[in-house]
C-alpha cells in the first residue's frame, strides 16, 4: 500500500453514522492522525434529496455505490450502507477487487461473508476494517484482534445490543411489559421500525460471530449461532429473578474448547453485583478471558453517531499508517474452518419457572422428577403473586435454578416436567450466564 | 521501514517479564500474528547466571544492551531492564538510533523522557511501543493512542497500581494497619522490597502522564504530577469513609481544560456502588472521557508475568505490521508543550478527618468555620470509636464530605480549623474521585 499525503475518502450509505462521520471531518479540517489527511472526495446514498442534519450538496456526488468504490477519486471506500448482502456487498467486494481498503460498520456483511472478503483483501493487500461494526465507539474488535493476539482467548461474552438492554432496564424499572417498553424505545428512536434485527438477538449474533472469529481464529459463522431474543421476556420473570439475586440480560457469548466453537445469544440471568447485570440502559458490556492476560472487562456506548462515527474515524486512521495485518486474527487463508459445537452437549445453570396448580404434592412431584431426570435443584422459590398475570394461565408459579447440567438432560428434564398433570403449561427455560 | 520474513528479537533484562515473554516465544513457536516470524537472537540481563525460570543457555548472550541494541543480529529491540535512566535509557536511544524498532514495559523512561524519544523514534521512522507500560494486560495505550484517535478525551480517571489497590483492599477486609499488609504484600511478593515506587503513588504516577500524553496530545509531564502515595491512609479513614458510602483507592487522573492539562495520583473516596470502588484486588481499571465517545470503562489485571509478557507479544506484532504512526497523539514535532494546570485552582470535593474534644460547641465551631471560609459542607458524621486510635490524640472523630470547592478555599479552610482551640491535630484531607 502507499501511503499517501491526502488520503480521498468515498463514503456510501449517509444515515446517523455515515453524517455522523461527516460532521465529525467537517469539525476536523486537518484530520490527520498518522500523518496523511482525510478529505471527502465521494458521496452515495440511496436518497440524494432526503433531509439530513449535515448538508452534502458541496460534496461530489455518485449515484451507484460500486462505481464510488471503484472511483479514481478516491483512496479509501467507507460503506456504511448496512445489510449483509446488496449495494453493500457488491461495493465493498468490487473496492477491495480495485485494491482500495474498505471501511466498514456493517456488521451483518462481516459476520456472514467476512471469511471471502478476508480472501479478497489479503489477496489484494489492502486492509479491510470494521471497528465500529461492534460495541460502537468501544474499540472491541481492536482489543481482540490487535491487543490480545499475545493471548489464547478461551471465552467472551456480553452485553452487544443496546435496544434490547435499554428494553430490558426499563422493563424492570418501570415494570412494563415487552411490548410497551418496546412501543416507547420505538418513539425515542432507540429502535427501528422493523425490530427484528435487534429484539430477535440477530444484531447481537452478527457482533458475537465477528468477535469469536478474531478470537479463535475460525472463520466467521453467523448460520452457527444459536439465537433467541427478548421478544418472549415476560416481565413476571423479570421480577422473579430479581428475587433470586439475578438481572435478565440479553448475553451474546463465544466458547472455545478441544470440541470446537459454540456462539449463543439468550435472554440470560446474571447475578445482580456482576458488572454485566449493572450495565444498564443502552450500555454495551464484554469480558473477555485470556489464558494469559485473565479476565479484561470493557463498557461503554455501543451506538450511536458520535461514538460509531469515532470508530470508523479510527479505522480511517489506521489504514493510513499503511500497516498491513491479517483481516481476521491470522490470514485468511490460514482460519480453521468453524467447528461448532453441539449446544446439546453444552453445560449450564438454568432457571426454570412452571405454572403449577395450587394443590398438595406438586412441590414433591416437580422436584421428584427432575432427580429422575438428573437435574439437580440449586434454589426454588415459591411465593403469592398478586393480580397474577395471564401467562401463569390460572396456576401459580414455581421457579428454581439449577446447578451444572448438560443441556440434552435439561431438555429431556423439561419434557417430563411439563407432562405432569399438575403443570399448567410449558416451563420457561431462561439460561445463567456462565460469567 | 522493511517488511522480515522473520524478525529477530534483542531482549533486554530478564525478570519476571522478560522470562515471561521468553516462555510465551518458546510456547508459540511460531509467532507470526502479522505474517512474519518472531525469533530471540539475543538476550542480555545484569547477570547471566542467576536462577531464572527460563533456561537461557540456549539463547546467544549479550552482556552490554547497548551493544545488544545496536547489534546486526536483531532487527526489534525489547527494553524489559527498567529505570527512568540509565542502562535502559542509552539502550533505547541506542537502538532507535541505529533505526531499530523498540518495544519497552518501562513506564520510568517513557514518562520521563517519552517526548526526545518519540523525536528520535519518529526521525529514524521506526515505531516506538509501550503497550505494557501501563495496565499490563490491558491494552489501554492502544486504545487511547488509536482507538480513540477519533475522539477528544477530555479526562481519564483510574487505578493504575495494582500493589496499592491489594493493599488497601486487604486493609478494608481484614482490619489490619498499612505496615502489617504491605509487610504481607512483601512476603506475596506482591510488593518490592523497596516499595517506593508503588505505595508512594509514583507508578500510577508515571503511568497516567503516559496517557495523558497520548490522550491530550501534549509531552508527557512526571515531574508536574501531583502525588499523593498511599503511606499515610490509616485504616480509620477507611472505615469512617465506609461510614459514609465510600472506599479509599489511589485515583491517578488526568484531566484537561483551557487552562491546560492536571495530572494527580491522591487516595481517594469513591462511591461504594462504582465500578472504581468495586474494582478489588490487584485489579487495574480506568474511565475514558471522550467528546463523542462518552465514557468508556476498562478493567483487568494490572500487572503479572503473563499479562504483561502478552502485552509486549501485541507491541511487537504491531511492530511486524510495519505501519507507523506517532509515538504520542500526534507526531512528537506537534505536541503541545505540557502547561500545568495549577492545583490550587481545581475544584472539587473531599472528606476532612479531625480529632476533637469531646465537648459542647465543638460541631459549632468548626462548622462555622467552614462557612467562613467558603466551604460549603455535604455530609457530617460523628461516631464513637471504641478503641479509639493513637491517630485520635485522645480525642474523638468527626468526619465530613464538601461539596465542590477551589483546592485553594479548603486549604485556607483546613489552616482555619486546625488553629481552633478544640481540634487536637492536622484535618486529615482525601478528596473524593472526580469520576
Amino acid at each position: 500500500m502507499t501511503k499517501h499525503k491526502t488520503w480521498r475518502l468515498g463514503v456510501a450509505g449517509l444515515g446517523t453514522v455515515g453524517t455522523g462521520l461527516l460532521t465529525f471531518l467537517a469539525d476536523h479540517a486537518k484530520y490527520a492522525p498518522a500523518g496523511g489527511q482525510a478529505v471527502v472526495t465521494g458521496v452515495s446514498a440511496r436518497s440524494r434529496s432526503r433531509p439530513r442534519p449535515f448538508d452534502i450538496s458541496g460534496l461530489p456526488w455518485v449515484d451507484d455505490p460500486v462505481a464510488l468504490a471503484t472511483s479514481a477519486e478516491i483512496d479509501i471506500f467507507v460503506e456504511l450502507i448496512g445489510g449483509s448482502d446488496g449495494p453493500a456487498k457488491a461495493a465493498v467486494e468490487a473496492a477491495l477487487g480495485a485494491g482500495k481498503p474498505v471501511v466498514t460498520a456493517n456488521k451483518a456483511l462481516i459476520a456472514e461473508h467476512g471469511a471471502e472478503l478476508a480472501v479478497l483483501a489479503e489477496a489484494k493487500g489492502v486492509p479491510l476494517l470494521f471497528e465500529a461494526a461492534v460495541m460502537g465507539g468501544v474499540p472491541a474488535v481492536k482489543i481482540v484482534r490487535e491487543a490480545l493476539v499475545g493471548d489464547d482467548i478461551r471465552s467472551i461474552a456480553g452485553i452487544l445490543n443496546g435496544t434490547c438492554n435499554f428494553i430490558l432496564t426499563e422493563m424492570e424499572a418501570t415494570g412494563r411489559s415487552f411490548g410497551e417498553v418496546l412501543g416507547e424505545a420505538q418513539r425515542l428512536g432507540y429502535a427501528e421500525a422493523d425490530p427484528t434485527m435487534d429484539v430477535g438477538g440477530f444484531d447481537a449474533a452478527h457482533k458475537i460471530s465477528i468477535l469469536a472469529a478474531l478470537a479463535f481464529g475460525c472463520a466467521p459463522n453467523f448460520a452457527a449461532a444459536e439465537i433467541e431474543g427478548i421478544e418472549n421476556v415476560d416481565l413476571l420473570d423479570i421480577q422473579l429473578a430479581r428475587d433470586l439475586g439475578y438481572r435478565i440480560k440479553l448475553v451474546a457469548s463465544a466458547d472455545r474448547s478441544s470440541d470446537g466453537v459454540l456462539v449463543r445469544v439468550h435472554p440470560s440471568l446474571a447475578p445482580l453485583a456482576h458488572p454485566l447485570a449493572q450495565a444498564g440502559g443502552a450500555l454495551n458490556a464484554l469480558f473477555i478471558d485470556g489464558a494469559r492476560t485473565g479476565r479484561i472487562f470493557i463498557q461503554g456506548p455501543g451506538a450511536g453517531a458520535g461514538p460509531t462515527a469515532a470508530a470508523v474515524a479510527a479505522d480511517i486512521a489506521d489504514v493510513m499508517t499503511t500497516g498491513t495485518r491479517p483481516v481476521f486474527q491470522v490470514p485468511a487463508s490460514q482460519l480453521e474452518p468453524f467447528k461448532p459445537v453441539d449446544p446439546a452437549k453444552s453445560i449450564g445453570r438454568a432457571y426454570l419457572r412452571l405454572s403449577v396448580k395450587d394443590e398438595p404434592g406438586v412441590i414433591a412431584a416437580v422436584s421428584e422428577t427432575l432427580a429422575e431426570a438428573g437435574v439437580s435443584i440449586e434454589s426454588f422459590l415459591q411465593k403469592p403473586i398478586e393480580n397474577a398475570p395471564a401467562i401463569l394461565k390460572g396456576g401459580v408459579p414455581i421457579v428454581l435454578t439449577t446447578h451444572a447440567v448438560a443441556e440434552s438432560v435439561l431438555k429431556a428434564a423439561i419434557e417430563r416436567i411439563a407432562a405432569l398433570p399438575a403443570v399448567l403449561d410449558r416451563p420457561r427455560l431462561l439460561r445463567i450466564a456462565r460469567i
